[in-house]
């Protein structure tokens, strides 16, 4: 069980475990070796550890999903609750609790995850078999409808989960849990056994990972199984075939997530292959601005290129989540800047979006559009417009706290060349070079409000190494100070700058990311986006929501073209506003005659009728909409010509 | 069972009962009582009979659905097949063939009707249920699960299907087959019995036509029972209180209809407000130029107000015949002709789009916007993008059928003003004035491909009354002569013409309805056509279609705004094209470079660098799309300004 050794040094492990994977070029880092300093992401990872992570264990204590478990054991008689994978969101919970215990002492939550081991060890059977749904009157369907049941796919999140809190504490009885668990399913699923594939993957980068944990190559060996299968539910192939982005999306990501680590494990170059061309797809139609991944409610599936309803955007933040870690380990085989451009996009944006300021609260859909009158434009239309504490299927909230608490563990890798910073905060980094040599990073930034990230290299003694800068691909005219030299000209954007050199103790970078306001329009094909503009600033996507434009119903909001140029905006940093945030402010056209009257077909004019009134405007970032109440919001605003404009 | 006296004069009644409900301000005429000519209708009515009804007959035989019944009389084993409402499939087959047998002799269908009439007496419980798939080892599931069993649903197209034989051939045996099943739900079902309602609404309208049709009055009052109830499955308020359209649109359709049918029988004014108010609602904001209906493929239902997703359009064929049945309600309910001027988009439009030009595949989702590589637009992606013979969930075939079957019964009615035309086409009717006096009209026109409608007048013997002629909105500069004598002063348009004057055998109007080409843009919160135009000439709507315009890809395809007047546009009468369809040339843009290349997102420049070059275009009208093969279509065009264009 020990083969790799890995086993024993749980320490030492990052978000994924990659020393020992021949195929990935970066080394991941891990999570505890990286401390927030007091910049954009540490008050959002203290909600989740203070209010979002207490919050929802009351929540799922409340709705049940611990006493389905104590039902197994006898300790509660009460009915079973919930749907049938709800045990996945307790696994992603203790996933999300392994990854802050990674970060500090949390002794209470750590206690309180030790405790629900020894309940899930007490609950499992004797084959290893766990679940709270195919017990007594179910228990006789054990894998027999795997398209829907979740049952694989509630595994991996357990195995997941038991992974983050032996990388946490090195407790390794939920380890042994999940290790027992996918023992059984390596006796039953295989070449020559059951060939059904759950309908939700999920458990393929679990039983990866697995793998990399115990050394156990039966469950490396299991994942190759199961990703060679077509997957069950949706009638698809399996994903080295697959040749576009269809069907589910949370689904997709997840096993194209599990394909990037079969490929880093075995070399499957069919496999790479394809994640690129698939990646391509993704990049080139299917995704939204904001990183949201997800055009259509029905199937909670991707559209067709260029399919991308704004309003009805499905962008379900768990798809999010699941394109985010399909990127990182894209960006951990290949080292492109790239993939980490998109993960930079979803996580400031379609993923941030997805809990709110208090970190209370969640969206499962996260739309570019949003109306008040639109009674039922959100799945959370009983419930209005705000986010949710708890959903009927609360997927997204746990997966929400995991992301965020396993944040630290994404900033950094290192590799032959040297040091790769991948995404800018304000922390101090405790890094080791492949010859063992360790270097402290301190980086100092108020990214992504400013443009400046000064970092202080700290080896500790004199090394030569590579310090990788990824220059984002909207970041045109960055410069770089070495000890306060120039020390490259004209940086490539959309591609990491290598900063070679013999670094001393002490020696400074300073990076200028310039963030001038951007406009943005889309391919002509997305028919939602014809004539608008959304507007950007870094790695921000910003919109208009009605709190902040009194001069303006947002839904009426028109731009005219002679002000899509930054210096007609300004960048105002508000630091009371929305928790700090930088305002965007510039003019926009109001019609005269709000456009909400008249019919629904009418004759065309060739001119406009209405007349138009430049009025103050202002943008906010994205990811912080709808925590002001039921206010409209839009991101794509149409354009018109100035000669329209009074 | 025989109170109204209606039982035995089953050759007098329309597709709607009319003559003894005291609140229809119209009376409906006999389907036998209008003859097709040689008209638009005529064709694709004998496409209906000859190919589309037998081919509909054999494979419903061939998926089972006549075996389904055979099980119940124990003449036949095999396994029951198709889904659980498949029943209502076979009933409506027979209604259309019982509106059929209402114009022509066809004693083929007939004697198919009549055994299935004797296979459904066989096969019907003691107690009166009747139902394929709720025996045996379901049969204790009998009403349990009403949200979604669809048994009323069920029992309610057998009542229409029964119905219509009736008045086709005065044969009793379904109609009591339909009565007993009635019978045993009125035992069952009410306020003092359960009172939970289908979760599908459809049985509301076929009561009152059976309490119509054998007047007892216990038929009016379930209806009016289960209107007054919520609708179960969507937890939606009963529709005399439902503040919009949203849900299931078919579901919507119907009921609404079963509503406006309860109006007439009751004067229930609070109802009548609330039908008027949904109308508006449907009108406002959630209808599709083509009269289509239903913005989401979640749920087949209704989007908020302006959702109106040209690709994704649900736009099913079932919901446009529920909407043209409460259209046909309402108009004979007010005789305000916007009902018909909207029954008429339907049914020109996003109805006709649903079948065939040889009637033997429909539609179930009639889009606006279709793309060739856009493989999984359509629910009948698996079998590419054709209209499909059959479908898994087979509804809309025999619904186009039914109601191609009793279309002669629409175009008519009469009223103490005398009698009225609500659409035009080629045919001969006979028809009675209050008083008893016979009027038979002549009908001649090629409507609407031309502008001209010729209608002889021949009464008995002279007599005064009133011929109301509909002036469709779009008809500006209407004109009308009797007898070569100018007979009215610029008609007002979206109104009825009264001509009252003493007509005399052989009298003659000529009726003018100018058709200039017309560009119709719509609502500007309607995202999907921002910046587009619509062609229309007459009730047709028009799209581009790839097959006939080899210039320009229609996804690439502009229209320059100095084109968009009639004068620059060419309507063209072309016998040989798709049965025979006006097309309409003019004048589009292509871009130099196709639109197809470039990312996802990108700057957004003021000007556009493409250049334009204008290219010759034809459209086609709608309902004839999709009959060649794949090709790209649109119906929304984006507009440049003329500057842009070379």
């Amino acid at each position: 069980m020990n083969a790799s050794g890995s086993y024993d040094d749980w320490r030492g492990s990052g978000v994924i475990e990659t020393r020992h994977s021949p195929h990935f070029r970066l080394q991941s880092v891990p999570v505890r070796s990286v401390k927030m300093g007091g910049g954009f992401w540490r008050p959002r990872m203290e909600a989740n550890v203070e209010a979002s992570i207490p919050a929802q264990h009351d929540l799922l204590e409340e709705h049940g999903v611990m006493d389905n478990f104590r039902r197994l054991t006898g300790s509660q008689q009460a009915e079973r609750l919930g749907p049938l994978f709800t045990d996945s969101d307790l696994y992603k919970w203790i996933e999300a609790v392994g990854f802050a215990l990674q970060s500090e002492d949390l002794p209470e939550l750590q206690q309180t995850v030790a405790a629900l081991a020894d309940l899930l060890a007490s609950g499992q059977g004797e084959d290893g078999y766990l679940s709270t749904y195919f017990v007594e009157e179910h228990a006789d369907q054990r894998f027999q409808q795997l398209e829907g049941s979740h049952e694989m796919y509630c595994a991996g999140h357990l195995m997941q989960g038991a992974i983050a809190y032996y990388r946490a504490t090195g407790d390794q009885k939920l380890l042994d849990v999940a290790c027992r668990f996918a023992d059984y399913l390596d006796c039953e699923f295989g070449p020559d056994k059951c060939a059904i594939t759950d309908g939700h993957p999920e458990i393929e980068l679990a039983l990866i990972e697995l793998y990399r944990t115990t050394g156990n190559k039966r469950y490396l060996d299991l994942a190759g199984f199961l990703l060679s299968q077509p997957q069950s539910l949706q009638n698809l192939p399996p994903i080295a075939e697959r040749p576009e982005l269809v069907g589910h999306c949370v689904r997709s990501g997840y096993v194209c997530s599990g394909g990037a680590d079969y490929y880093a494990e075995t070399g499957d170059e069919r496999m790479l292959a394809n994640l690129k061309r698939l990646w391509d797809d993704l990049i080139g139609g299917k995704i939204y601005i904001t990183g949201a991944v997800g055009a259509r409610y029905a199937g909670e599936a991707f559209g067709d290129a260029y399919e991308l309803p704004n309003a009805r955007a499905y962008a379900e933040t768990c798809a999010q989540i699941a394109h985010f870690m399909w990127g990182w380990r894209m960006l951990l085989i290949t080292g492109e800047a790239r993939f980490a451009d998109v993960m930079e996009t979803i996580i400031y944006n379609g993923f941030l979006s997805g809990v709110s300021l208090a970190g209370t609260e969640y969206f499962y859909s996260n739309p570019l559009t949003a109306n008040t009158d639109a009674a039922s434009t959100h799945p959370s239309a009983e419930g209005g417009w705000q986010r949710q504490a708890w959903w009927p299927c609360t997927c997204c909230p746990p997966n929400v706290e995991r992301t965020l608490a396993s944040l630290p563990g994404h900033l950094f890798t290192t590799s032959a060349e040297g040091i790769w910073v991948h995404f800018y905060d304000a922390c101090a980094a405790e890094l080791g070079l492949d010859d063992g040599t360790a270097v402290q990073l301190q980086v100092e930034t108020a990214y992504p409000w400013e443009e400046d990230i000064k970092i202080t290299v700290n080896p500790a003694a004199g090394a030569e190494f590579a310090l990788m800068l990824r220059i984002p691909t909207w970041a045109e005219g960055a410069a770089v100070l070495v000890n306060g030299e120039p020390a490259a000209e004209n940086p490539k954007t959309g591609d990491y700058l290598a900063l070679q050199r013999t670094w001393q103790p002490g020696d400074t970078v300073e990076l200028h990311l310039p963030m001038p306001v951007r406009f943005t329009q889309s391919h002509p094909y997305v028919a939602d986006n014809h004539g608008c503009v959304a507007i950007q600033r870094g790695p921000l996507v910003y919109c208009f929501e009605d709190a902040d434009n009194p001069e303006v119903p947002v839904r009426d909001l028109h731009l005219a073209d002679d002000r899509l140029t930054a210096e007609h905006w300004q960048a105002e940093r508000q630091p009371e506003l929305l928790g700090g945030v930088t305002v965007l402010r510039g003019e926009g056209l109001r019609p005269t005659l709000s456009l909400q009257d008249g019919p629904l077909y009418r004759p065309a004019t060739i001119r406009q009728a209405t007349s138009w009134q430049r009025v103050p405007v202002a943008a906010i970032p994205y990811h912080a909409w709808a925590n002001r109440g039921e206010s409209a919001m839009r991101v794509w605003v149409p354009v018109l010509r100035s000669t329209a404009a009074s």
